[in-house]
């Protein structure tokens, strides 16, 4: 079997598949790529069990083959080498010889036969989305999924079909993030789960161009240009969110953004490893920020302005939650809605948006004082 | 005790202060910054007793004070405050408090008895060096300090003051380089090693200022600007490394630099990682570099041309050592001084300069067939 390729399109296309060769894992053959060569088309893909994606190019060989090969070896060949035609060419012995002007390089190959299958999603259910919104959409929640392997389904991102949107909801539970996008609209209510590592390789491949997504009971894929994204889905029920998500917090605290995040984060060099902890202390005007290390005697307190409709207050938040928090929400100035020092705050945006709606929750904790 | 400084002054005092600060360090004295308060001015200094740097500014304090800081919270809190006016105050407490418009910041002090003394070096030998010269010097050499403890002297690099020159070496035992600055001449020969940590801090520091150096028998300090830089010397024998430059490689090869170092980078990726072999095969007209992978059953070889004066020659070398040594030589054209495959090989630029002089050396590997 024999092709020749241009080392920078040979190139451009093998950036897109190594996401998904895994960097360790028991089992070698997932560090190949799976090269597919049939009826003038070349498909490349890779897996990790997780998460696969393929893609392809046509090229002009002589026979169909299917075979594995090296993914990190074959990568770092290729992208080495400045723009220049290529001859592939296999031999009897399992190998690949790759010839240019200057250069002869041989590596190995093995059979496709141990590589798992990759999994086939029907185009049956299909949404349309534009990639930039889906960026978005994972921008904002992806922060919130929780670490922990506890509760298998909070560590990944909820996409939740309604007929006002598609919401996007993430929760360690701690904090919750809500992200609804109103242009994709389902007549039936669904729940799919897709894994952090999905949605975090998901986000690097995303541009401007218009993304389809197709559904099955066990996974999902994302078809971006000639690009096919798969992923398994997380086949757990997801915790019932909106019981979490208070409904009476009458007390409002008006903020500029940028204010309250400069001063969180010099907030974070006071608050000790142990308790993380920064004490919002609220009033009419103005609101009061501190925290204390007790271990090496040292404390910090701010005061920045703020409108406030409810009695005065002193809550207690992780540091690093509102940090996180502040830092993926865009507007200028912001609402923390609240009830009681021991009851979930919310945090949303002043300006109600067309399309969009973005809220977070933070439960507070309680203050050693 | 109490003054008034700039946020952004007394941040650019400490950042150019806390790259002497040690990360790790049995010490915990020396993880602080010691501020010494005297007569309207204000000198930080820090130490891990290898390396120091000392800066001042001018502060009008109502007292003079020595005291000691913790450096990475200090710094962390002055370069996350927006520009404004820090209002410091010594409390009776052991306590400092930092008084800006919106905030106050309380962090602790101790005692300057337990700081190590900062050596003071003589003024008596000076030398004067283009900061831009100098940071050439380093770069063109540090990476060939040893990384073994075995040899001391070797870990760092030699600061040779010559009639000639200012000559600067590294070697590690597999290569040599060689670097003089023809603008610094000496009438006494005279031999300063400088350990490995202070020339990469030093580097950092240098810009396009006139750079004062001055040399005792245990330490060399360097004046940058306002900024003072001290290291302790390495008080060991340097190997008398002229012992090891041979005189009589006739065999000369001409080759592009570019062409040579593109294709050692792709046979990088097929050296084993045992032997880490690059074959040489050179003849009049080009040369024929190859590698091999045998466990992983992968090799390439490569042609590039280039002007070759001696009988055909097969030589091995250590392919990350080429790479390294080609990496750092910026000419278009440079010149392999050979002898034998078992005999050192010299590397130079093809084109004689006025005020530099870079000579790379090569220690050859056997030939694994």
């Amino acid at each position: 079997m024999e092709f020749k390729v241009n080392s920078k399109v040979l190139e451009k296309l093998l950036s897109k598949i190594i996401p998904a060769v895994p960097t360790r894992t028991p089992m070698p053959i997932l560090e190949n790529f799976l090269f597919d060569i049939k009826d003038g088309a070349m498909t490349v893909c890779a897996t990790d069990l997780e998460i696969a994606l393929r893609s392809s190019i046509n090229v002009a060989a002589d026979e169909n083959i299917t075979m594995v090969i090296p993914a990190r070896l074959l990568f770092d060949i290729i992208r080495s080498l400045p723009e220049t035609q290529i001859h592939f060419e296999t031999q009897s012995n399992q190998k690949i010889r790759l010839t240019t002007d200057n250069g002869v390089y041989t590596i190995s190959y093995s059979s496709h036969e141990d590589f798992p299958a990759i999994p086939v999603v029907s185009e049956e259910k299909e949404f349309v989305i534009n990639g930039a919104d889906l960026k978005k959409c994972i921008d904002k929640t992806s922060f919130a999924m929780s670490k922990e392997d506890m509760r298998p389904a909070m560590t990944g991102t909820l996409f939740e079909f309604t007929e006002d949107g598609l919401r996007f909801v993430t929760t360690d539970g701690h904090r919750l993030v809500k992200y609804i996008n109103k242009t994709i609209k389902s007549k039936n209510e669904e729940q799919y789960i897709v894994p952090e590592r999905a949605i975090f390789v998901l986000a690097k491949q995303l541009g401007e161009v218009d993304v389809k997504m197709y559904l099955s009971k066990t996974n999902i894929s994302f078809h971006i240009g000639d690009l096919e994204f798969i992923s398994r889905l997380i086949g757990e029920k997801y915790p019932s969110y909106n019981s979490v998500i208070p409904m009476e917090n009458e007390n409002m605290m008006k903020v500029k953004t940028g204010d309250l995040l400069s001063a969180i984060k010099r907030m974070m060099l006071f608050s000790s490893s142990n308790s993380k902890q920064v004490k919002f202390s609220i009033n009419k005007n103005s609101l009061e920020v501190s925290a204390e290390d007790i271990d090496h005697g040292s404390n910090a307190k701010e005061n920045i302005s703020c409108e406030y409709s409810g009695e005065p207050m002193d809550i207690g938040f992780n540091t690093a939650y509102v940090n996180d928090v502040l830092s993926h929400l865009d507007d200028e100035e912001i609402i923390f809605k609240l009830h009681s020092p021991t009851k979930a705050c919310i945090i949303e945006s002043t300006i109600e948006k067309e399309n969009e709606d973005l809220m977070m929750l933070l439960m507070p904790v309680r203050l050693n004082n």
